[in-house]
């Protein structure tokens, strides 16, 4: 298409699977609001598979790394969304304030971004971040409900917050209730790095790695069951983001279906999640020699007796299904050169976590609300499950790359003001933005709690 | 002393408690050998206190880590003993080879150190390394006995060996059956930082640090009892140390009295030994909250209670008596600020573990060489054991300083007459080292097992 007066022009880098969504939102509103959206990936075909036939859309193979290339294409738009790995974001954003460009990231807000903040408002332009799902809708819907406790006079006691990537309900066939959804590497080095730190009641606690996934909290969501929640290593700095700096209890978490961290925990336990070192022989070990490595020598037992007793598990537990399904007992080859226990770990999961192709995957979320009221103690829960529609328009590629689509439309036709590095906290940002997201789907069920009691 | 023809001048640097032995044994065989001892330590006090009127020792306040100093001191003696921290010997002994002087340290050949090698060598000095007790006696009693193995013709198939600093019997008066007798922080952070890795019948074998305390071994040593041994870091790397690259299980260890390792371990599983980050408002918690800050949050139950179900520790266990004992349930203010929970933890520690004025400790060494010769299986099991004089003349500071200062002897009447960096483990080094430490009274106990087996 030739761009006519009018057209705004919207820079979509990185074309990869969670971009999806972003773009057929786009695209798919481009011609209502006049845009042309530009995709550029290294990958070529991968941006024009995203773009398609559109005519309002344009698939480049674009260098963004590469600052002379990025300079020339950043000048030619209105409006740039970086879909790059968040360490990225930062040089991506000074090139955006130098030519005085809005740009949008789903990424967290690092110290370097934030301190672009006051560069930003001198270049007139919108930096908005944590705008996917996690960061971003947790933050809207938690907002919305936060807002509207303070506005009526309520004072916060206790917030909890959980999300969760999974396989939906139809797509559920195995022990595990679990498929991977997003990158695998992620799931199998989660809670390392550090203790969870939390605050419950003004005290302080600090979960061990050991003990993260033995300290789950179980919540039921209407219509869907069951699921466990293990803490996210820092809640504590979300009482800045969220206003809440004296609330007494302050929770985030990741959920998994029930069942499943207790299972897990059998690998940390083992020290499988271990990046830290290489295995020697990895790549003539099986994945049977690969347990046996974290067990006792024994000229006659078998690794499952050993395992069991190390670990103590029970003769009729049901993680052992778990453990068993995965085939770790079996004398597969692992073939990875130099690998590190999470490596292998991720690589046997792979063979039997990944989705089919016909499967689906889902999107949860849970917020609890617990505030005092006219001396009264009140409690509200907030809820969200999206399930994704195919293995390229996934729930996770719908709740990252739709809320920033919104915000870029928004911010485009001028009913989002704010200016400098911004994340979606403020009413003005998040309402459009929620509201929208309501329309196409995306909608949580607020429901209050009969006879909420603090602690009992 | 003036300094006649003839005199070997010998160079201390640093005179805190691991040098008591060392200078003790220098100044007693100073006349003897025609020596002069200069004791140089930044805190000139501690240097008198050590030298005393020794008409053969010279204290002198001396500023080791100021290269300008560091040199002209060097320059004046024949033999330099490095006591500093571990960092400081490479810059030490770069000075030593381009002064032609040389040198000793108890410590560890880092990377560094090792690259100095041919330079020491064309500079025609020694750079002694680990020979101290651990590394050090461990090097020279164990090849002792596999250069004898070796001789023999025998086939080494297993390579176990142990150390431990602990409390002498007498002084043997806690639950724990131990005390500190080194520096507090490294048993708080010990094991950390890696999986322990060892080989077993060829198996590589891993242990993460949650599991470090509940896979020890026990041994007997004649006369003093049980003890229980953890697996070390890395006993891969004495493989080559010891020219033992084919054998299939070695295995090295740190030694505890029996029971101490499970009850530590409540400390691992609870997260109470990490130094990764520091515990909001330590300076007013007490030692009960403490704890509490890894238990979950509960308005009635005990932190008794809470720790008992969270660890599964039975009502009846003695593990109990020792958690109790250190008084880690009482309302005892921390008074530490921004501290980790591995510095209060120290700090409980430190006030039931110390010495009491009258104490003694020991070191504990046991190795177990399993061999193959004329198609038999037979086992050498080789123990010392060392009680400490008193709280100067510790068991620690006599066997880390006692086989330095006989080395220091050693290569300046020629009998050692090794070129470039070394560590004691050929016969010319370690037999004349061994024979006086016998002497002296640090022997080790040399028993063929009877009736050996490889794996029951």
């Amino acid at each position: 298409m030739e761009a006519v007066a009018g057209t705004k022009k919207i820079l979509v880098i990185g074309a990869g699977r969670s971009s999806s969504s972003l773009i057929k939102y786009l695209l798919d509103n481009a011609e209502e609001n006049s845009w042309l959206i530009r995709v550029g990936d290294s990958d070529l075909a991968l941006a024009q598979e995203k773009v398609g036939s559109h005519v309002c859309g344009e698939a480049f193979e674009f260098n963004a790394l590469d600052s002379d290339i990025r300079r020339v294409e950043l000048a030619k738009v209105d409006l740039v969304i970086s879909m790059l790995p968040a360490r990225f974001h930062v040089e991506v954003t000074k090139d955006c304030i130098a030519l005085k460009k809005d740009v949008i990231t789903p990424s967290y807000v690092s110290a370097e971004m934030k301190a672009l903040h006051q560069e930003a408002i001198a270049a007139g332009i919108v930096v908005m971040n944590e705008i996917g799902v996690d960061p971003g809708i947790d933050h809207m819907s938690a907002k919305h409900v936060l807002d509207q406790i303070a506005d009526s006079g309520g004072k916060m006691k206790i917030f909890e917050s959980f999300t969760g990537g999974l396989v939906a309900p139809n797509s559920d066939n195995n022990p595990w209730n679990y498929k991977f959804t997003w990158n695998p590497r992620n799931v199998v080095l989660a809670g390392q790095g550090g203790a969870a730190k939390f605050i419950q009641e003004g005290k302080y606690k600090y979960i061990p790695y050991n003990k993260l996934f033995r300290r789950t909290e179980v919540i039921d969501i209407d219509g869907y069951g069951k699921f466990e929640g293990y803490a996210n290593r820092d809640s504590l700095g979300y009482r800045s983001i969220y206003g809440l700096e004296d609330i007494p209890t302050i929770y985030r978490g990741t959920l998994r279906r029930v069942g499943f961290c207790r299972a897990w925990d059998a690998f940390v336990q083992l020290g499988a999640t271990d990046d830290s070192y290489t295995l020697e022989g990895s790549e003539n070990m099986t994945y049977r020699e690969f347990i046996n490595s974290f067990l006792a020598y024994n000229p006659h037992d078998s690794v499952e007796l050993k395992l069991k007793s190390y670990l103590k598990i029970d003769q009729d537990d049901p993680l052992w299904d778990k453990l068993e399904w995965l085939g770790i007992f079996e004398d597969i080859k692992i073939g990875l050169k130099n690998a590190t226990p999470a490596q292998v770990l991720q690589k046997i999961l792979e063979g039997k976590w990944s989705l089919d192709p016909s499967d689906q995957d889902m999107i949860v979320m849970w917020h609890k609300f617990v505030y005092e009221l006219d001396d009264e103690i009140k409690e509200i829960n907030s809820s969200m499950v999206h399930i994704g529609a195919d293995q390229v328009y996934t729930a996770m590629s719908d709740t990252v790359g739709i809320p920033v689509a919104i915000c870029g439309k928004l911010i485009l036709n001028g009913t989002i003001n704010a200016k400098g590095v911004q994340v979606p906290v403020t009413k003005d940002i998040y309402e459009p933005i929620l509201s929208e997201l309501q329309e196409i789907g995306i909608k949580f069920t607020e429901t209050e709690v009969e006879s909420p009691v603090l602690y009992a």
